[in-house]
C-alpha cells in the first residue's frame, strides 16, 4: 500500500476502505508516512469529503493510536460531554454535580488548555486546596463513592489526532467536518466515554458561525458515534452572545454555584437542563428525556445537587464551605462598570470580543506558559434583548489593575444599542440524535 | 505574509498576487516554507486551479529560483522544441540539424534522464567520439558558427520547479494543468529560449491520454509563453502508437539520418516538417509557415540538411563518416522477429507497452544508475492500418541477450490485429497559437 495512491483515491471522490484508513493513521503516527503527504490528504477531504463509514473508521483508528482510558471499573454508564466551546461555558461546572446528584457517573478528565478562561480544572482550582493530583484507583474510587470526580488528562491520547490537528492548522484545512467530527470523536471515545452528549456552538462566537454548518457537523458526529457503538445526541446551541453571565474563572464557579442554587442565568440553566436530560437519559436513569428533566429539576430544587458539588470538592481536597459562602473566593482589586452610551435595548454583544476582553484581564491563557489571573474576567449585567438606560452598567470587568481603557474600548465595540425593542436570540436551535 | 493564508485564499479559489506566488516560490525554494504546506497549496490547485496571471506569475517565479542560461551572444531568435515525452520520438535528432541548416540557431541542452530509451544526449553517444563535454564558450561558439551544437545540463535552472515536481510525484498532484504548463515553460524559459515549439502528445502512450486535457495543457502553455514574453506554439500530435518505426538509442540515430534523407517514416517526417516551420517561422527565417515548410523540404531534398548533422557531429568530435555508413554503428547480437500470430490489419500498438519493452531489452534507464546498451531496442514493421500476414514480421528486436521470451509476450500484448480493415490514425489533431 502507498499513501500516493491513497491521496489519488480521495482527490478522485473514491472510499477508502478500513485497512487504507489504518494503514495511513499508523503509519503518520510511527512517521513512516510524512506531513507533506498528510496534509495534501486533508486537502482532498476538504474538497472531496468522507463517507459516514470512512468518518467512523477515521475515529477509531485515531483512537487506537494511543492510549485508551479504561473506565470498566466505573459501575453504570459513562456519558461525557463535549462543547465544541464559547464564551462563558460554564456548564461542565454544573451538569457534573448535576446529573451525578441523580446516579449518572460522571468520570472528568479535563485540561489547562488556552482560551479566553482557563479549562475545567482551572476553574476548580480557584476553590482553595481542591486538586486533581489524583491517581487512576482514586480517581475511579472516588466515582464510584461519589459518581463524580475530575481528574487532569494523562498518557497519550490520540497522538494521530494531535498531530493531525497541528498540522491541519498550518495547511488551511481545518474546517472540513468530516475532520473536526472524527478529531472530537476520537478523543471522547479515548477518554473511555460510553455515550456522549454534544453541545454545538453556533453564531459569531462560535467556531461554526453558520447554523447549517453547525448541523452538519452535528449530524457528523452523531453518525460517528452510533456507527463506533457509542450512543450520541448532540444540542445546537446559542453562541452568539456569551452564555450565562460571567466570563472568568472564580466568576463561572460563582455562576455554577448560583445555578445550581437555581438562582443562576436563565440561558445557562436551561442549557444544563437540556444537555443534563440527555446525559441522564443516555445513562439509562431515565426512560425519557421529560422524566430525566424532571429529576434534575428536583436536584436542583431539593438542594441535592448543590450538595453533591460540595461533596465533590471536599473529596479531592478543596474547602466546601466556600461554595456556602462564595464571597470568601479570591477577588479582583478593581470592580469597573460598563456604562452605556445611549439608552435603548442591546441588539448584540459579540462574544469573541468579550472573551478577548476577559483574556485581556488575565483571565486567560494566550500561550501554554501563560499564567491565569483567577479572580479577574467579566460580568454581564444586560443581555441581548434587554432594555438600557444611558449611564446604567452594562457589565462589570473585574481587574487586577486599575487602567482598564484599552479593555473598556473592546467591550464597547462589542456592544450594539439599538433605539428600537430587539429580541432575545433563541437558545437552542436543534436536537440531534 | 503567511503562507496559510496564501493557501486559504487558493483553497476559496481567490487569485494570488504576484508578490503572493514570489514570496511562496522564494520561500519554498530557501526552504522556509515548509514541503507540508506546499503539498496543501498543489491539492489546493488541483481542485481550484489557477488564473492565465498567475500561471504566467508562478513560472517567472520558477525561472528566477535559480541560474538562467544567458544566450544572448549567440546571434538571432532562440528557438527552442519541447515534446510532452513519447515512445520512439526521434523528432529532436532530426529537428536540430534540420532547422539550423536553414539558419535557425539551435542551442541544444539536454539530459539523459529516464525511460524508455536515452536522452537526446545518449542517442547522439552512440556516434563514435561524440562528447557533449564543452565549455559554455565553445558551446556559444559552435552555434554561432554551425548553428547548432548540444551541451549537457549545468547550473542550478529551476530548483523551485525541481522541488515541487518531486513533491507533486509523492502527493498526487501532478496531474494539475497549470502546474504542468508552468513546470514546462520555466524549465525552456531558464535554459534561455527566446520562443518555444511545443510537441504536446495524446494518446494511450502520453500523459495526456485525453485529447481535450491535451489541448488545454497546449493552450495553458501557450498563453503562458505569450504572456511572458516568450512566442510560443503548439502541435497536438498522436501517441497512441509509437511515433515512427524504431525504439532505441543507435536505432533512432539511424532513423533520424533516413529521415534527413527523405527515406524515413511519414509520420515522422510529418511531424518534423509541421514542428519544424514553427521553428523557423518563429526564428523569423521564414515570413510564413508554408515558406517555412518548403525551406525545410528543400534543405532534405538538397542534401543540406544531412550535410549540416555531419558537420554538427564533427565538430562535437564524432565520426561524421558513420553517417554515410550507419551499418558501422554500434550492433546488437540478436535480430529476433515478432511473428503475426494471425493474419488481419494492426488495429492498435499500444506505445507505453512497447517502450517497456525496449527498456527490458537494456534501451532506458529504470533508475538514475542504470546502464544503457546503445544498440538495443525495437523496430516496428507495422504500424496501425497496415495489413499483416500470419508468419510475417510486425517488429524486430534487437537484443544482446538470446532469451527474450518474456519481452516478445509484452509485445505480443501491445498488437490488437483486427480480422476487418483498420486506419491509420492521424498524426496531428491541432495546432494552438
Amino acid at each position: 500500500m502507498r499513501m500516493v495512491d491513497l491521496i489519488e483515491k480521495k482527490r478522485d471522490g473514491q472510499e477508502l476502505t478500513k485497512e487504507e484508513i489504518r494503514f495511513m493513521i499508523e503509519g503518520y503516527t510511527n512517521e513512516t508516512i510524512p506531513d507533506y503527504q498528510m496534509s495534501a490528504f486533508a486537502m482532498a477531504v476538504y474538497f472531496k469529503g468522507m463517507t459516514e463509514k470512512e468518518r467512523a473508521e477515521l475515529t477509531l483508528a485515531m483512537v487506537d493510536s494511543g492510549d485508551k482510558i479504561d473506565l470498566s471499573e466505573i459501575e453504570g454508564i459513562k456519558v461525557d460531554k463535549h462543547s465544541t466551546g464559547g464564551v462563558g461555558d460554564t456548564t461542565t461546572l454544573v451538569l457534573a454535580p448535576l446529573v451525578a446528584s441523580v446516579g449518572v457517573p460522571v468520570a472528568k478528565m479535563s485540561g489547562r488548555g488556552l482560551g479566553h478562561t482557563g479549562g475545567t480544572i482551572d476553574k476548580l482550582e480557584s476553590i482553595k486546596g481542591f486538586h486533581v493530583e489524583i491517581d487512576n484507583k482514586q480517581f475511579i474510587d472516588l466515582v464510584n463513592k461519589n459518581k463524580v470526580a475530575v481528574i487532569g488528562q494523562s498518557g497519550n491520547l490520540t497522538p494521530a489526532d494531535k498531530k493531525l490537528y497541528g498540522l491541519r492548522d498550518v495547511t488551511a484545512t481545518v474546517n472540513s467536518i468530516p475532520l473536526i467530527a472524527s478529531s472530537i470523536m476520537s478523543k471522547k471515545i479515548a477518554a473511555g466515554a460510553d455515550a456522549i452528549v454534544l453541545d454545538v456552538k453556533t453564531g459569531a462566537g462560535a467556531f461554526m458561525k453558520d447554523i447549517e454548518d453547525a448541523k452538519k457537523l452535528a449530524k457528523a458526529m452523531v453518525d460517528i458515534g452510533n456507527n463506533v457503538g457509542r450512543m450520541t445526541m448532540a444540542v445546537i446551541s446559542d453562541m452568539s452572545q456569551p452564555l450565562g453571565y460571567a466570563i472568568g474563572n472564580v466568576l463561572e464557579v460563582e455562576e455554577a454555584i448560583n445555578t445550581l442554587k437555581g438562582k443562576g442565568p436563565k440561558d445557562l440553566y436551561e442549557l444544563c437542563l437540556t444537555l443534563g436530560s440527555y446525559m441522564v437519559f443516555l445513562a439509562k436513569k431515565a426512560n425519557s428525556l421529560e422524566e430525566a428533566h424532571k429529576m434534575l429539576e428536583e436536584a436542583i430544587q431539593s438542594g441535592k445537587a448543590l450538595e453533591k458539588f460540595k461533596t465533590f470538592i471536599a473529596a479531592q481536597g478543596g474547602d466546601p464551605s466556600l461554595i456556602d459562602d462564595p464571597m470568601k473566593l479570591p477577588k479582583a482589586k478593581y470592580k469597573i462598570e460598563l456604562e452605556a452610551k445611549e439608552s435603548g435595548w442591546v441588539e448584540s454583544i459579540i462574544a469573541d470580543e468579550v472573551g478577548k476582553a476577559a483574556m485581556l484581564l488575565g483571565a486567560g491563557r494566550a500561550t501554554k506558559d501563560s499564567k491565569i489571573d483567577l479572580a479577574v474576567g467579566i460580568v454581564l449585567r444586560k443581555k441581548v434583548g434587554d432594555q438600557v438606560e444611558k449611564g446604567e452598567s452594562v457589565a462589570t470587568l473585574h481587574s487586577n489593575f486599575e487602567n482598564v481603557d484599552e479593555i473598556k474600548k473592546l467591550l464597547y465595540q462589542s456592544f450594539t444599542i439599538s433605539p428600537t425593542e430587539t429580541k432575545t436570540p433563541p437558545l437552542i436551535y436543534d436536537k440531534i440524535s
